[in-house]
């Protein structure tokens, strides 16, 4: 806690709020928030792609022809007509289910926590990819789990170090009780596991008996071809499937979901309803009116274009104007690239600077437990139009041209501050 | 669990779970749930009573007008705006703070959650009211806390009971960390704290160094006069306020706050942002359009109406029709009475039998953590309409006659089973 006020409260509070960390970079991203500074930072989704005028509409009457339902109470698993429609959805990416399966929440973000508090006693080890989503590391962390990473190549979660942290654990007399990977599109790393590889990932967490946790709020948001299969559409009983309409519809419902085994699900409920009694049911009957009323794939493919558009504006800008020993993973969908600087610069050093160059990004230690990820960065196109992206790209070149020359002029400029490790999400980290 | 199917998890749940308990109730409130059954069981606010239309069109504009930033992700402490309204509405039971100081949640039962989640560690004492709400008894033993039940009176909260359970606690070198208190129309028992009891009890509290938790979602349900002041009025250091606007505007909404001490709030963002990224932007703006646009306190006066015809319709019922050794609280305000048996029977039991002839209620010992409440039940008047409710307490005498027939033939109905402890909330029993 940054505060410096006295805490009566200091010796009250639990064992776990000491992985609780508000860390400096958000005052730096309050300044970075000023309307002159391209942020690239940020993962919000663009929803004013969506119309506007036909989702106001069908709120209201919504609300008008059926507010004593839509404004009441609900069922702590979630709508059950939602739930029916969600199938559609999922439908896409091969899952199929039973809407008893299914598991509504207030953002998948929530349905993660759920699943972590079921699952997650302190000193428990999670394994996830590295890097890995921030708002993840946040919520192992808040369960006191021992977050172990393990090594992601171009097509993600790499097979072979799984099976090492697993007989690495295995020799300790420990084992992973999950797995959290996000196979389609990966934020931060901005890369998609084949389909081969899926299925030997879950291969090796099946014989290990690690649950798999499978975060997909990207999976339909892929720019070329069909969408990737889920794992889950692989495995039903040995993974716990998130998805999400934050980033197919608005992300400012919180609505998503878990599809989780029978027993799993049953608890999953349970724990939603200590935390929240119930999901809102407006939000969900609007989701529901949605996709019963207005052409939702279309929207999809609408949003796909705009953040292809995009992602094509970064990578453009950055195979022209970067010096030649950066490097950056080429995302197939979803939001994210992840940046790798020169050799001897520091992401989190350099961050200051960016900002006062009017440019910002996620530096790479936020998206691990463990320090790693100083030469990295997050860059993110889903939210600015893509000549911003081009000017943030101009100046994000210019601030590490500096870098690299004052670097060989006077060395490293890495700091010995190596900034958030596993920070809550916050407004502009997720 | 109920489950019966191979559950090939069972090994890898954390400690937590164990608490976790679906009551066989919930299949009987199933039951009750068909139309032909008059439910004095749940809490659902009577939310026919809001002007559908007005707030349908409201929210219809504020999507068009405003769709950019309400279907966005929004801040982890919630709309600022809405932080300075809720102020006008605590005003009213006097808490006057900073808007820093609100955090909003996706209802009021997320900042209890929060709040057990930054305080508790397994094993912590928590004290709380006996009964109380069943929904936080869900919260603490899902952090593992052991709740201890404080005894009440026909004013609430026993000042003489919590100094014994503080000096009982003391003597076994142990102290609590939080006292959760609903002063205000309690949920389940009726009754409401005097001024004078309610700062005995923080004085009390002050000098042991407990926090205490103000629930407080029926404050402004008040049948005459002012409403009580809030506890928070009188200390603002000691005391984390709860508010709600499921009861004064709408419940499928979800938003609720916490006013807390600088520090505890930092801690709460931070807990908030890992739980659920952030509240809904859309449901926080729409209750900020709400109070900005519509006559909410007339609105609130409205609901009061509402509630007390029905409670004098619940009243004068339970007086005419009661055996006479049947007793209840006259609720000043607030949903609730709590009835007490005639000695000998047993709430849980005669469930069955009362659903059988078409009437449904809480069986007390769901509002304990200790097996009390046997002789008790709670009885809902906020959602049937009159006469509905003096149907309901007919068929509730007729079957309280029939018990006492058969105790006073056979013994006691006392069953083995006492039913719920600790459920999660659901739908039915909030």
């Amino acid at each position: 806690m940054s505060s410096t006020r006295l805490d009566p409260w200091l010796a009250s509070y639990a064992e776990r709020t000491h992985g609780l960390n508000a860390s400096a970079i958000r005052a730096l991203f309050a300044v970075a928030s000023r309307p002159e500074v391209v942020s690239l930072a940020g993962g919000m989704p663009y929803v004013q792609a969506l119309d506007l005028d036909a989702f106001g509409h069908t709120v209201q009457r919504l609300i008008t022809e059926r507010g004593s339902v839509a404004l009441q109470y609900g069922s702590g698993q979630g709508d059950v007509t939602l739930r029916e429609q969600i199938l559609s959805v999922t439908g896409l990416v091969g899952v199929h289910c039973h809407p008893d399966d299914i598991v509504v929440t207030t953002g998948s973000q929530m349905a993660l926590d759920l699943v972590a508090r079921i699952f997650c006693d302190p000193g428990d080890v999670v394994l996830v990819e590295a890097p890995s989503y921030v708002g993840a590391l946040g919520v192992f962390r808040s369960y006191q789990a021992q977050v172990q990473h393990v090594g992601m190549d171009e097509e993600g979660l790499q097979p072979e170090a799984l099976r090492e942290a697993i007989a690495g654990l295995s020799r300790q007399g420990r084992r992973a009780k999950l797995l959290y990977t996000i196979p389609s599109f990966h934020n931060p790393a901005g890369v998609t596991q084949g389909a081969a590889r899926r299925a030997e990932i879950l291969s090796i967490a099946h014989d290990a008996g690690i649950l798999v946790v499978e975060d997909d709020p990207y999976g339909l948001l892929g720019f070329e071809g069909e969408p990737p299969q889920a794992m889950r559409a692989q495995d039903a009983d040995g993974v716990v499937y998130l998805g999400s309409f934050s980033k197919t519809i608005a992300s400012g419902l919180r609505v998503g979901w878990a599809i989780a085994p029978h027993a799993i699900r049953e608890r999953l409920v349970l724990a939603a309803e200590s935390a929240v009694l119930c999901p809102s049911n407006l939000a969900q009957m609007a989701v529901s009116e949605y996709l019963a009323t207005q052409p939702w794939m279309e929207q999809i493919k609408a949003f796909r274009e705009v953040y292809r558009e995009r992602r094509d504006a970064l990578l453009e800008s950055l195979q022209a104007l970067m010096p030649a020993s950066t490097t950056w993973t080429i995302p197939a969908g979803g939001f994210y690239s992840w940046l790798t600087l020169p050799e001897g610069l520091d992401s989190a050093a350099m961050l200051p600077r960016a900002i006062s160059a009017m440019v910002a990004y996620v530096p790479g230690t936020g998206f691990y437990a463990d320090g790693q990820g100083t030469s990295n960065l997050r860059l993110s196109y889903c939210y600015p139009d893509p000549d911003r992206i081009r000017e943030g790209v101009r100046r994000l070149a210019t601030v590490v041209e500096a870098e690299l020359e004052l670097a060989e002029t006077f060395g490293t400029s890495r700091s010995s501050d190596h900034g958030p490790r596993a920070v809550t999400p916050g407004p502009d980290l997720r």
